[in-house]
């Protein structure tokens, strides 16, 4: 049996029977919550004047990172590069629909360029036409340029296109080629993030991997209810709005 | 004078007055129209399923090329290599906000594994940042990739996103860096193309270019409009039924 027949199996085991989410982590209180926001600019007409705000921004709020798209990396980088911020970028974005070797190529030339966190869309087509294969080699091939370069990697699964099956396999997928994160959503497609899928993603792979939920978390009350459901990590355009609701 | 002056200084008169359109080509009459269509599926969840369809369409139809994302050229390729119909992709689609290096390394894979027509979004941030240098290099590296494969390069401007002057910058700088094609639009943002839009390109540049009209054409009517008003190619998910149309 290859380990990717294991893994259909194990998911069929799981779309029967759910297994129980890990313990709940401790809630950040009051502004620490900038600590699980990664404060993001993705559109593609954002000025440098703009990714420059959001820098400063990030530096005064101490959020976990700046995402940014690949061309405003090095400008991120040197505004932050003597800050607690990191530096997120995102590869393949927002469709996941390259090979393997662009993604990895993208990967290694935003590293390069200052990011330590990569957010890299799956092959959502593949992992459709049951080439879960494709799927596995696609994610571990990012993962391993990036962890050699000692930056992390957040596998975007865009759930609002998959269906149950295919979620938990994502998941599954994820995990077995040592990726970090599991994220709900690029922001660009028909849905952003769910509690359910939180939830979900946390019963299946919460144990071993962390989780961000991305695409439409514009509140204190949104983001709350991500983390209890098992985000330890929140993508939004909106983090300035979020602390300060937090504290207020 | 930089040639970059030169150009913000044509773009400026053009912005005051702006050249006559070029004289009207022959509009294609009955079934002919399906060399005018790039027949497209850029969905990231498009199974092989779903390319292959497309690309039989393609070949029955004889439309110019099918457009598909990186990953699905393979495919594509395979099953039409031995036909009239081209294989079409799309690079750093649809946010344009790579590094030209990584523009340059997919359009090279893509070539490679079959394609001989190369969609590009242009540098959206940095053309509202001025930063006309960026601009013009981004095209131009692509572009000498693409032609030294005896590839063709169309110029995606987004032009949902654009003010007036940034429109005519980006065709001047598309016509300057030796691109083949302006296209409109990704398909993916906040609007598609225009009869209007269409004109400009075509009084900017519709005498040294070919204009490409994208993003929300559903009809033969649609793809007609867009011919007189200058394009000689249509991306078009609507493609068979524009054809059907068109003969009846």
């Amino acid at each position: 049996m290859t380990d990717i027949d294991r893994i259909v199996d194990l998911a069929k085991t799981y779309q029967q029977s759910l297994p129980e989410p890990p313990p709940p982590s401790l809630f950040p209180s009051g502004n620490k919550i900038a600590s699980f926001i990664d404060h993001t600019l993705l559109k593609p007409e954002a000025t440098a004047q703009q990714i420059s705000n959001l820098c400063e921004e990030a530096a005064q709020y101490h959020f976990a990172s700046v995402c940014v798209n690949p061309v405003n990396v090095p400008l991120a980088y040197s505004l932050l590069k003597n800050t607690d911020v990191r530096i997120c970028s995102v590869i393949s974005f927002p469709l996941g629909a390259d090979f393997p070797t662009m993604k990895a190529f993208q990967t290694l030339s935003c590293i390069q360029a200052g990011a330590s966190e990569i957010d890299m869309v799956i092959n959502i087509g593949a992992l459709k036409s049951g080439d879960y294969g494709l799927v596995y080699n696609d994610i571990h091939t990012v993962v391993e340029n990036a962890h050699h370069q000692k930056a992390i990697v957040k596998v975007i699964l865009e759930m609002a296109l998959l269906n149950p099956f295919e979620k938990i396999m994502a998941c599954l997928l994820c995990q077995e080629a040592g990726a970090d994160f599991v994220k709900t959503s690029t922001g660009f497609s028909s849905g952003g993030a769910t509690v359910e899928d939180v939830e979900l993603m946390n019963r299946i792979v919460g144990r071993k991997m962390k989780i961000k939920a991305a695409g439409g978390i514009k509140t204190y009350s949104d983001a709350k209810s991500m983390i209890y459901a098992g985000a330890s990590r929140i993508g939004a355009s909106a983090g300035v709005k979020i602390v300060q609701e937090a504290v207020s």
